[in-house]
């Protein structure tokens, strides 16, 4: 099956804003087992959107189009569908009563504008907007359904989802029972992850992978589709699938469900009824914030000391002078001395501490950018281990610094720290 | 004239990453005064992209294309392009010198893999790549004008900048003396933003305006081309178009040259030769975060306590018990006592505090999700104030709530706060 997308609107091809539904709908018929062979952007001019319906009518089996339903002049798609399909735009009564009904909850009036948005092509059959005014739509031309939706992401993806989704599926007898196992990938560049599932579409043929990337981090998504009637045999070749893959990622699983790494440790925290306290210097209270991104934390997150001055080290977290003096701030000692000293002043069972070099400035020949020492601290634990990265850009390495930081100690509750 | 983009790559149709290339590119030609008509992407089919780029060839003057010119199979731009000109691949001497440059700087060898990279078509002209191995090149093909570059982004970006943009501006005659006035909005929804600068284009008709937004900032760039030969003329109308627009934005403008708030407070700081201490609970790092995001930040920056535990904020911070008993942690009581116990502890100049309910759980009626409570310290204030949003998002929340204890300090060292 072809399938095609296209955007429209003048913003996206001025630049001002990143068009993120063409992505969206490509993960979401890719997970139907439908792949998008070419996407498109245009901005607002009746001509230019009309030619390339016309156009992909000709290439394309379905086509799923974002934007221009509102009530403003800007708002064309409508009318480049009648011209590019030579239907003429009628009130569609159905489109004019899901408006009504939306404005009604609102205790709003339909104005002459959005009655505009109730103009569509006369073979069109309408798609409910769960999240806004402009009802959506969809239609045939030439050969290809084209699925017309608001380009407002939020009204968007509901729209696919409720409405869209179960049209394609029944249309082209597709199976919506999709099965997907998510596992987050911690450690490892994605080339590498790629070649260590070589082999995995021989072994598995009814299943696919997918990759996302979010540095550091990468997503590998298992996505079973048409499986068996049988539950129980579904369940345990996924099963299967899942547990092979681990096997070769190479111990650099860090989530079986597609957590974070803070998520992950948030559950890890929660079920042990521990504790946790932080102590950063070079990563700057990102640790502490990726920690309290997660809904609840503040059931096991107490405090984060950020020391970036040496006094503030000392004073607050209890950091000996004499250490740092001998051995600097960027030590394997000092990170210890401010783990313990963090779990200490806020009563934690474990506490993880850095201190690095995230440049731009501030490395030496000795203590080069890229480098950073991560500390550990809890009842029968107290250690540091050090690492250099060589991304040589200061947000890169803060993040490699954090996740690193929240690794050793996901690591340690897991029972998976090799003693060093 | 009429400006293509395309970008090549299974992974955009995967919708395993969104395209920000192409918005990068859209946004670079805007400021150069060219708009993009048509924005496509393909998949790693040779077929496909030479199919594309006929098309465009015929229609369109100039094309960018991003992706495709790595060393592996999947790699195919060139190739495609070689169909589509039908042009011959040949080794192309200068692509084979920058890329033994390359490699020889990092102490590596080249193999065969990479030398595919050096096969372009026979006019393709190279086009240097400061950031990875992989050289582009233009070319034309029927009346467009080509230039291919990697798909990776910081790839992609120098070789836009420093490569390609002076040839355009060469071949097309286009000043590349372009004039851009960057204002950071904080405050105002960009829907207002547009509407407070509504008459701009008849006051200054021979400049544009450019917007956006990155909530909750909103970045306005006031664009000259074509400019006076008269540079002082041209200076002095640039500045009477910021000083309209500025004057507009009902105070909101938080830089005139485009920084974020904590850049801004950072030289704020540094000049007054002022040092920094925080303390946060609700935003749980992510103030210590952003100002630690600056280069240049452990000059003035100290400590950030981010005591999210009420034993944290009196032990670490020093808050009285009783405020907390009395008052409750999300207060503005507790918020003057928290900047102000970081303020001494750390021995800084200023302080700044957060506590709030950033949610999604916590809430109550008297002190639902969304209200935080942001305190500041000095050496001749101590304030809190209090505000209540509703974006019901987590994320936002925290977000919402830093940047507006950042602002509140820099409105004080800029001398912009009405005192309550």
């Amino acid at each position: 099956m072809i399938a095609h997308i296209l955007s429209t609107g003048d913003e996206v091809l001025l630049g001002d804003i990143i068009d993120t539904n063409s992505g969206f709908l490509c993960q979401g018929l890719k997970d139907m087992g439908i792949e998008v062979q070419k996407i498109m952007a245009v901005g607002d001019d009746v001509e230019a959107i009309a030619t390339v319906i016309e156009e992909i009518s000709r290439n394309a089996d379905i086509c799923l189009v974002t934007g221009g339903l509102g009530p403003t002049r800007d708002d064309l798609t409508a009318l480049a569908c009648s011209r590019a399909s030579g239907q003429r735009l009628e009130l569609n009564p159905q489109a004019l009563a899901s408006m009504q009904s939306y404005f009604a909850k609102r205790g709003f009036v339909l104005n002459k504008d959005n009655e505009k948005q109730a103009m569509l092509p006369e073979t069109s059959r309408v798609l409910i907007n769960y999240n806004g005014t402009a009802p959506g739509f969809y239609m045939k031309i030439n050969d290809c359904l084209f699925y017309f939706m608001p380009g407002v992401p939020s009204e968007m993806k509901i729209m696919f989802e409720r409405e869209i989704k179960p049209i394609l599926a029944d249309e082209f007898s597709l199976n919506d029972d999709i099965l997907i196992e998510r596992l987050t990938v911690f450690g490892l560049p994605e080339s590498r992850v790629g070649a260590l599932l070589k082999g995995f579409k021989i072994k598995f043929p009814r299943m696919r992978l997918g990759f996302r990337a979010d540095f550091p981090v990468i997503e590998v998504k298992i996505i079973l589709i048409n499986y068996d009637k049988d539950p129980n045999k579904t369940l345990s070749d996924m099963a299967e699938a899942k547990q092979w893959a681990i096997d070769r990622l190479e111990n650099k699983v860090v989530s079986e469900k597609g957590l974070s790494i803070a998520q992950e440790l948030g559950q890890l925290l929660t079920s042990q009824k521990k504790t946790l306290a932080i102590a950063e210097s070079c990563t700057g209270g990102l640790i502490a914030n990726m920690v309290t991104d997660v809904a609840g934390s503040s059931d096991y997150f107490l405090f984060s000391g950020i020391t970036y001055s040496n006094d503030a080290k000392i004073n607050i977290l209890n950091v000996k002078r004499a250490t740092i003096v001998e051995y600097g701030a960027v030590h394997e000692k000092t990170a210890i001395e401010m783990a313990q000293g963090a779990r200490i002043k806020a009563g934690a069972d474990f506490a993880i501490s850095t201190t690095g070099i995230a440049g731009p400035g501030g490395g030496t020949e000795e203590k080069p950018v890229g480098m950073v020492c991560i500390g550990l601290a809890g009842p029968l634990v107290s250690m540091a281990r050090t690492y250099q990265f060589s991304y040589g850009d200061r947000l890169r390495n803060k993040k490699m610094f954090a996740m690193m930081a929240l690794e050793l100690l996901r690591r340690h509750l897991a029972g998976l720290l090799e003693t060093a």
